[in-house]
């Protein structure tokens, strides 16, 4: 008995050593992160996780909040999604375990944030209260607040357009300050901004693919407003004075997306308000080149990422459309109807695929873009924003 | 006895169920792959793998044959690095275990290679015998075998300046052949061909970001050879006449590496061949609009990513220096003496730190860019090329 009994312990104790090694261990198998990224449910509130390789769900995450507006940034490791939510919540989500690592409320009201050039600072941009706040991307502790304030009685603005730069920098603009401000974090519990006078009521803005020109959109009248980042100095630029003439009518809601913006062949392409047109911009001169009919109000309008195309979709009722412009020639070259409610469109890093989202038809669809050929179509509820890990090694989100 | 030898059976059986279970599961924890690459150890014939959040190695890995002009591609998940050696052989390297997942000896003297569009296909370029192979990049199984075949005897040309193209298409050149061809992968067991006469002897070439334009430089005669990808039928164009204009006495060994040259702010900039200038030529028109004087011969002219600065390094005996122009104003704006034999630069993906390879003085030194502050210093032995992951999602490797 005793010898017996000894092994026996003996033997249940290293089983329980082994459950502990095993447990200690992740269950889930090694897999790099480059081909990774999550589609937004917005019915649903969940994220699934998605790989591109194989064209395939690899999970779905609950507990993100209001994912009616969201936006993602990633980790620069790219295992993290960083998931900015329109309640202000903003949750880190292992996009290997496919479990919450972390998630705070920053704000009442936010529109989306972006992550610093070397991945370590969060940035969220809030509408209530008004102005950015700064967090670790490790742990999200907060690391600066900085209040969109303005006037003489400490009223703040709405946040919107914010983008990372160069040097742990991040330019945003003031809704309701007519202001275009440069944050510097790179000491980010000493934040430093910079301000310049801009149109009236900024409502969205990108920056192009080099960290360069800002270019922020207007409610309050015609044109946009430039700031070159790299001359400061000179202050903010009215270009494209026509732009959105006669259109301030126009809801907020139905505004373009300027995030969508294509910069391509040296040439900006973009939405033109209330009309069934692209602009066509040339960079630097800012001078208008040409205009592209289309089907309808375009929305976002991508280049592929070789700028040899740019994909557009539409405004309502024609949402369920994308056109495709070929760049020598400005000219269409393809209408595609992947489905109902087209609301975003991701392209594969080096644009060999893109995934469209068709919100009422609840899926996403697969194209590859060489031959515009359908390859797969993936079940998703009310899907809206897609986006891949390949982001984090892009400036300007 | 008997119950307890059961229990004590049961338990062992249990314990044994348990250690296959956990052998089975990999004992390297889970981790992203975005921020790694691999420096090769010249002298040991070594990859290192390292990991930039952190700047640090994590581990090597040996059996890689000739390491003397290796070059190195990423899967698309960007788990994998591919090593094409010196001496022929392709290795398939495992990032996140730091072991070899596959090698084969596809050539007897190869000089690099490229991975398509789509990270399925691998594609190698050869010395000896002349030619590309195209392999799968899961199994390393050859797919394709294009042999160089010039003239009318079945000769083979050394094939040089390999760049992957949209499309799975792949652009390379012929040095005996006085050729620039382009394979469509499309069908990778069915390559198509499509030959374009070019200058005498290119000797090396680049891909701009976008795909566009393949440029190729000439041993056999001034200029430089440049086809526009976008408009094929317009055939190879001489750009820069002047370009090397008396050097041809130089050993190819010293010729600048094109692969280097920088695109930025619309301009390439790029090294000129036995001078101590930087040349600056404005994209399409391909008119020099500037010549910046810097210390030595330049070998690599490399553009930050946001392409504000350009970083340049020198030829033998100036080679522990490199020198930083500003591309507003081209001006020189700073001067660095990193270590001895200063032979590879790799900038983080959104450019905030810069990893440099110091061979004689067998370390990588690390500048942050904004700054150009040192912020570490890795021992390597003999350390050439650095590269990083995130080459996965950039055109023309």
């Amino acid at each position: 008995m005793i010898p017996g009994s000894k092994v026996k312990r003996a033997a249940l104790a290293v089983s329980m050593l082994l459950l502990s090694a095993c447990a200690s261990q992740q269950p889930v198998a090694l897999r790099g992160t480059g081909d990774l990224g999550v589609v937004v449910e917005r019915a649903t509130g969940q994220l699934q996780v998605i790989e591109t390789t194989h064209r395939r769900a690899l999970a779905q995450v609950s507990g993100l909040g209001d994912l009616s507006h969201a936006s993602v940034v990633f980790s620069r490791d790219s295992r993290y999604a960083y998931v900015f939510g329109r309640d202000g919540g903003l949750t880190k989500v292992d996009l290997l375990t496919a479990t919450i690592a972390n998630r705070v409320v920053q704000a009442g009201n936010a529109i989306g944030g972006g992550i610093s050039q070397d991945g370590r600072i969060l940035v969220a941009q809030n509408y209530e209260p008004g102005g950015i706040k700064a967090f670790d991307a490790d742990t999200l502790e907060l690391l600066a607040d900085v209040p969109a304030t303005y006037g003489t009685d400490g009223k703040r603005s709405k946040v919107v357009g914010l983008a990372d730069l160069p040097g742990n920098r991040f330019v945003y603009s003031l809704f309701d300050a007519n202001e275009i401000r440069v944050t510097d974090l790179s000491d980010p519990r000493h934040p430093k901004t910079e301000r310049y006078p801009s149109g009236k009521q900024p409502y969205d803005a990108l920056v192009t693919p080099d960290g360069r020109y800002y270019i922020a959109g207007l409610f309050g009248e015609d044109g946009l407003s430039m700031l070159d980042l790299w001359h400061p100095e000179e202050g903010v630029r009215t270009i494209l004075p026509g732009y959105g003439r006669g259109e301030q009518a126009l809801p907020v809601y139905k505004m373009p997306h300027l995030r969508g913006w294509a910069v391509a062949a040296g040439r900006a392409y973009l939405p033109a308000i209330g009309r069934h047109e692209v602009l066509v911009v040339e960079l630097g001169s800012w001078k208008e080149v040409a205009r592209i009919p289309v089907k309808s109000q375009p929305v976002f309008v991508m280049a592929r990422p070789d700028g040899r195309e740019v994909w557009v979709n539409f405004a309502f009722p024609d949402n369920s459309w994308i056109q495709v412009i070929d760049t020598v020639g400005n000219a269409i070259v393809d209408t595609l109807q992947p489905g109902r409610a087209i609301l975003h469109m991701e392209f594969a890093p080096k644009g060999e695929e893109v995934w469209v989202s068709a919100r009422d038809d609840n899926k996403v669809v697969i194209y590859g873009t060489a031959k515009r050929d359908k390859r797969a179509e993936l079940p998703a509820a009310s899907p809206s924003g897609i986006f891949f890990t390949s982001r984090a090694f892009r400036t300007g989100f």
